[in-house]
C-alpha cells in the first residue's frame, strides 16, 4: 500500500527524533537534562485544576465550534491588558496554537502557494505547510546577527505571485529573538505592497526581559485586516496539555470562513476551557515572577555559552530558547555523542540539533537549540557538561 | 484581502446552518425539539468524571503524541470485546473522530486523489476533504432500498487511476444503515481488486437493533493492511465534548506516518484523555440499557413516520439517526416552515434537512435526517408536530 507523498516526505520532529538514544543513555543509569523540549516546568496555576474540578454537568456535550464564550471572553480581557481590542466574533478557540496555524494556512492558501518565514522556525510550521500543501519558503537569518531580519531588499526578492503570507513567531522560537518596531514596521510595509497577510505567533508574548519594548502585530492599525494573531495558554501559564489555543483577527470575514473549518471537527475539549477561561484571573504578579525567573534562566545559559571557545550566540530577549552556533561539524551527532560516549558524574545532557528548524538545506548544522525550562540549578550543571563535553569532543571544528 | 478556494467554497454545516432561525423560535417563547443534531442525551458515565476530578499533578504538561499509555490499553481492550485485535503500536489517539479521519486523509491522499464515500454521508467527509484537496466521489444510495449500497458494477464504474479508498461509517450517519456481510465483502474485493484503503468510521458500533449480525471492517483478515478503523468516544460514552477518537490499523507503517501528523500538533488534551482512559471501566450492562433505550427511540420515530402519508422510509437498524424522504417540495423550506410559521401548542421541531449531506447536486431535496437523541415522550411529541404540520403544510408535492 502506497501512502501519500506529502505524508511520506514529512518531517520526522527533529526535537524528538532523539528520544530513543536519550530513552537508551536512562536506561544505562544516566541522568539526562532535557534542554531539547519546550515544556516548562512552572506549576499549572491552581485555577485551572479548579475550575475543572468543579465541572457538574451530567452529559459532557459538545460546545459551540467557535469556543466556550467564557473562553472567548478571556481571551478578550487578557488582550485589553495590551491594548489590544478583540470582539468575540473576531476570536476562535482551537486545539492548541497548532490547530489555529493549520486552518489558518488552508484559510488562506490553496496547494501550492507560499507563506515566508524566517528561518531557523519552529519546525512543525514546515509540518502543517507540507501536510495542506503550502509551500514554505524560508527567510534565512543568522545566529551572529542574533536571528534578526534580513533588510527589506532581500525579503521583497523571495515573494512571488504565489506568496500569500509571511508567517513568524514573536518572541522567536526557536531563536528568543524579539523583533524591533523597525522589523515589525518593515514587515507591515511588505504586506501592504505585496498583499499578503502576517500570521503572527505570539504565544511567548510574556516572555521578553531587559526591558525589550514588545510589539504585537496587533497593534499596526493600518494592517488590521491583514493580521492574524495566533495564541496559546500553553506556554503562557504553563499549561501546555490543556491544548487551548486561539485565532484572533479583525478580518471577521476571515473568522468567519475558519469558523467553518471548526465547525468540521465540532468542537474544543469542553473541559478543558472551561479549566483555560479560568486563566484570566491570574494575578499579573503571576507573570512577574514566572518572567524574572526565566530571566534568571535565560542569564545562566548565556552567560555559560559565552564562556566556551568557539560558541557564537547574541542575547536572546524573549521566550525560553538560545539558538547557537557550536564549535563542532555537526551537531547531531555532537548531540547523540552526548548522550552515548559523554558524561559528568554519570550526568549528561540532552539538546535539540538546529538544522530541523531551517528550510534551507546544509544550514544549522552546526546549532542547536536550547530550552531553558528547567530551574537554574540543573541548568548550572547542564551547561556544565556541555563546556566539559567540548572541551574534549573528537569531532571539533 | 482574498482566501483559499479551498475556504470558500467549503459548505456550511447543513446542520447547523438553521440554528440562526431556530433561535428566532425560541425568542418568541416557541419550544423547539432539536432532531437536527447528533448530541445524545444519556449521562456521561459518572468514571469520566471521577477520572477528571483526580488529577493531581502540579504542572498539566505536554503527554505523548500518541496519545497516554493508559487510554490507548483501554482502546485495546474495548476492541477485544469485539474480537479485535490490535497492539498499541496500531493505535493513536486523536482529537475526536474528526481529527482521526483528516489525517487519515492527508496519509494516503495527496491533492487531488478521489475518496469514495456512499451518499448520504457525515457532512463533514466533504469539509475534511475540500479542506485537504481531496475529491469526494459519491456512491449514490437511496432511501427506497434503505440506503443500501448499489450493485458492486456500479461502484467499479466510480473507481479511477486517483482512487485512494472507500470511506463509509458504519452504522451509517444519516442513514442508520447497519451494511450486511455481502456489502461488506464486496467492498474488500474492490479494496483487493483496485488497491484501495477501507476507512470505516465505526463510531456506532454499539448502536445496533434487531439482532442485526454486525461486522466490522477489522475483521476482515485477509485485507487488514487496508483497513483503518476511525473510532470515538462521543457516541458511545455520550461524552461529545471530550473530543477523544482514535485511528486504529494493522498497517503499522501507516500509523508510523500518521503518528509525524500527531506529533505536529504535539498532543490530544491531557485531562479529557485521563477521563477517556477510564470509560472500558463501564459495566457491559451500561451498553445493553442504552441500546435499548435507542431502539425504543428509534421505534417511535420509525413508526411514526410509517403513519404519514407520502413518507419514503425503511426501518434503520443502526446508529441513531433516521433519514426519510418527505412528501415536500423541499425539505429545507419545510424546516424552516415548522420553525417560523408552525407550532402544535407553542412547540415545533427542528430537523437537519439532507441535500447537504449528498454530493451529488439535486439529491436529497426532499429529504430529512432525524436524530432520536431525546426520550421517548419528547419524540412522541415531536414526531406528532411533524404529522400535523405535513397535514396542512402548503408547498407538498
Amino acid at each position: 500500500m502506497n501512502f501519500s507523498k506529502r505524508i511520506t516526505s514529512m518531517q520526522e520532529s527533529p526535537i524528538r527524533k532523539l528520544v530513543p538514544i536519550a530513552e537508551e543513555a536512562k536506561s544505562k543509569g544516566k541522568k539526562v537534562y532535557h534542554l531539547n523540549i519546550g515544556q516548562p516546568d512552572i506549576e499549572t496555576p491552581e485555577s485551572f485544576f479548579k475550575a475543572v474540578k468543579s465541572f457538574d454537568e451530567e452529559v459532557l456535550a459538545y460546545t459551540f465550534s467557535q469556543g466556550i464564550p467564557e473562553l472567548i471572553d478571556s481571551f478578550i480581557e487578557y488582550y485589553k491588558k495590551y491594548d489590544i481590542n478583540f470582539d468575540k466574533d473576531e476570536i476562535l478557540i482551537t486545539n492548541g496554537g497548532s490547530e489555529a496555524l493549520l486552518f489558518t494556512l488552508i484559510a488562506i492558501c490553496d496547494h501550492g502557494d507560499q507563506v515566508l518565514i524566517p528561518e531557523p522556525f519552529y519546525t512543525n510550521y514546515n509540518g502543517f505547510g507540507s501536510s495542506v500543501g503550502v509551500d514554505v519558503v524560508p527567510i534565512t537569518t543568522k545566529a551572529e546577527e542574533g536571528f534578526h531580519l534580513p533588510k527589506k531588499e532581500e525579503i521583497e526578492k523571495l515573494i512571488t505571485p504565489k506568496t500569500r503570507a509571511i508567517l513568524l513567531s514573536n518572541p522567536g522560537n526557536p531563536t528568543g529573538v524579539v523583533y524591533t518596531k523597525e522589523e515589525i514596521y518593515m514587515l507591515r510595509d511588505l504586506a501592504k505592497k505585496h498583499d499578503l497577510f502576517i500570521v503572527a505567533d505570539e504565544v511567548y508574548r510574556e516572555f521578553v526581559y531587559d526591558g525589550f519594548e514588545y510589539m504585537s502585530f496587533a497593534h499596526l492599525e493600518d494592517i488590521k485586516d491583514r493580521v492574524v494573531i495566533i495564541d496559546s495558554v500553553s506556554k503562557r501559564y504553563s499549561a501546555c496539555g490543556a491544548r487551548i489555543g486561539s485565532i484572533a483577527s479583525k478580518n471577521r470575514e476571515l473568522i468567519k470562513q475558519i469558523l467553518k473549518l471548526c465547525q468540521s471537527r465540532l468542537c474544543v475539549a469542553t473541559i478543558e476551557q472551561i479549566g483555560a477561561a479560568e486563566l484570566i484571573n491570574v494575578p499579573d504578579n503571576y507573570f512577574t515572577e514566572v518572567v524574572n525567573e526565566y530571566k534568571r534562566r535565560r542569564d545562566v545559559v548565556y552567560n555559560a555559552l559565552n564562556e566556551i571557545d568557539g560558541v557564537i550566540c547574541k542575547k536572546p530577549h524573549g521566550a525560553f530558547y538560545v539558538t547557537a552556533k557550536l564549535p563542532v561539524e555537526n551537531a547531531e551527532d555532537f548531540v547523540i555523542w552526548l548522550l552515548r560516549d559523554f558524561d559528568v558524574d554519570n550526568q549528561t545532557v540532552m539538546l535539540a540539533p538546529a538544522e530541523g528548524f531551517y528550510a534551507t538545506e546544509g544550514l544549522g548544522k552546526d546549532e542547536v537549540r536550547i530550552s531553558y525550562v528547567l530551574n537554574e540549578e540543573a541548568l548550572r550543571k547542564a551547561m556544565n557538561i556541555i563546556k566539559k563535553g567540548l572541551e574534549v569532543y573528537p569531532n571539533k571544528k
